[in-house]
């Protein structure tokens, strides 16, 4: 069993904390085995008196009062939100809004999001948006949150004609990724956790891909000195990403939307919440390795291996039958990444090194869906 | 006629240029007449291909197709929302990112807003988060948010709790303050703003209240030298006062809220919308400079002689009689400047000093609202 989660070995403790250098803005993510409990991590990011906890039905009977009994004499008041993407919505805001105004918070307040992305997202963009601007921690609960919410200070909700339309670049006081909350997730949200792990792999790390290659099962058992190195690398890969380009000002951050141009036009015609994120990333991610191979950059093993690695976490790798290719471009073509009707896509130069591709045509887009089985029209 | 308004005279001219200095986030302010029709201030400020113009049922058929004319050949959409400060919600901030949506804005996209506090206001804070940021051009059409919301980066919208409960820090790429638009103005409206622009005299420019203390008519009846004059002094104040402290994190700041803290405790009593913001905040000058005198600042001469300034431009200087004193102290209680349940609020030292008293209790306020007429409960 040690075999295979060498390199984990090397890295692995109790708690590994990565510093986000964003100037005055930086942050320490802390990773690692039951830091719920550690106030010590906590309370030295918690300024005023007051906190909220925003969390989710499903999180909230789990770890909620664990939380709650760490925060200890604050003030603490909690909200929680439906469950599913369907609620990352402004309606959802203003009942976070409606808590914050009825408990009385002051600028001075704390939000805390406890929970997956959907929680991460709406809490980080509440904070950003009271009283213009309040502290916020993240305790991501999902292994997808934990490698994708914990950097880039995205936050935001969705719009019922595009998802993340309405947002902020706001950042938190502190992560806090504990690996132990990952052990009551389904399978099924570890996996497509797992599936923006490989992607970091992909776009920009290749020793990190090789080492998915022998520990993408390990993962998927949950060995926690495992996930701590994966989030770690990870998180350390986006923040190196991210530094270059905080406010998605270039093209570089852009790399972190391999598959995703793909994956938001398949969440979005099957309606938020039906495939999770990462199932669709994860079919995104095998289409654009597919479409980069077709254009003569990776190779035809190369595609069946990403294939085969994202199969051992049982991920998706074909998009809905029932799409038709007019229908997926339609729905690429409304994504923001779009800048004045250029259809613009991350592609792979080779495993490790993704690139964005601006010259790629919808008409050319249609073509490839066509020759993967979907319909035209 | 000229000799109420010398001091204009010196500095008036058919544009005056301001430059609000914010490192990379600076910005110029426009000053002038018919500036509405100037394509080349504006065009140099667009950097898409796509407008969207945000402007009220009062304004649109006043100014909008001037606008649009200006424009050129633009992508130009138009939003037009009712007029009011009950208007300014989350729910209409729906309905600007829905016109965003479905006529695919991307985000080079430059939001124009082209109307009083509120349109600027909402414009604003979906300028800072749709798609986490797009540029925004000011065009206020009032004096009242010619001379506040052109500086100081504050967007957003009331909660049904409090006033700007929820919104955004956002610069403007640049300001277009057209003194010909005040024309239209009604004698109400134009006085609303007058208090405001009084209260940078008051606050931090004892030269500037003088001047005030000249020429309050002329401003009255719209002479465009005194508007032009009154505008730059009022703006020129307001961003020494935001540059030391643009995101309000020292006190400083806070002295722009002289007479706001009774002000909004006004507003929220009668409903937004039945006093104008401005009148409001005429009042709540009084009070404030009638405690400042009860504390021994300033005199009873001075108190007297802003009571006449106030009352040449028809503003109120007493609070509604049906409010109670222990309603007044509760709804400022609930005002955002609160911090830590300790009061604090903008006094005067002298004429043009300004400071922040953090030791007055409720109860001084309540017992000094009963002396002001109010009944106790």
């Amino acid at each position: 069993m040690h075999s295979d989660i060498s390199a984990a070995d090397t890295h692995a403790a109790d708690l590994q904390t990565l510093n986000v250098e964003l100037g005055e803005r930086s942050y320490p993510i802390f990773i690692g085995k039951n830091l719920l409990s550690r106030a010590e991590l906590l309370l030295p990011y918690i300024r005023g008196k007051q906190v909220l906890i925003v969390t989710n039905t499903t999180i909230a009977p789990l770890y909620l009062e664990q939380l709650k009994s760490t925060l200890g004499r604050l003030q603490v008041d909690e909200i929680i939100i439906p469950d599913g993407e369907q609620y990352k919505t402004l309606a959802t805001m203003e009942l976070i809004y409606d808590k914050l105004m009825s408990a009385r918070h002051n600028r001075k307040t704390t939000l805390i999001a406890l929970g997956g992305g959907v929680v991460g997202d709406m809490t980080g963009f509440a904070a950003a948006t009271y009283q213009r601007g309040v502290d916020f921690i993240q305790i991501p609960t999902t292994l997808l949150s934990q490698v994708d919410s914990s950097v880039g200070g995205k936050t935001g909700v969705n719009h019922p004609l595009g998802k993340n339309m309405i947002g902020a670049f706001y950042q938190p006081r502190c992560v806090l990724a504990d690996t132990t909350v990952l052990q009551t997730l389904t399978d099924r949200e570890l996996a497509a956790g797992i599936a923006e792990v490989i992607k970091y792999g992909l776009i920009i790390d290749k020793p990190f891909y090789a080492w998915l290659l022998e520990n993408t099962a390990a993962l998927y058992r949950r060995d926690q000195a495992a996930l701590i190195y994966a989030v770690y690398q990870s998180c350390a890969n986006k923040a190196k990403v991210v530094a270059a380009d905080e406010r998605e000002e270039t093209d570089h951050r852009a790399l972190l939307n391999l598959g995703h141009t793909f994956g938001h036009a398949i969440e979005t015609a099957q309606g938020y919440g039906q495939w999770l994120h990462g199932e669709a990333v994860a079919t995104g991610m095998q289409l654009a390795a597919q479409l980069s191979q077709q254009l003569g950059y990776i190779s035809q093993q190369e595609i069946l291996q990403l294939r085969q690695l994202l199969q051992q976490a049982n991920l998706p790798v074909v998009p809905p039958q029932d799409m038709t290719a007019s229908q997926f471009v339609d729905l690429m073509g409304r994504d923001k990444k779009v800048i004045d009707s250029r259809l613009r896509l991350v592609l792979l130069r080779q495993i490790g090194e993704a690139f964005v591709a601006a010259d790629v045509t919808a008409q050319q887009v249609a073509d490839f869906l066509i020759q993967q089985g979907l319909a035209p029209h």
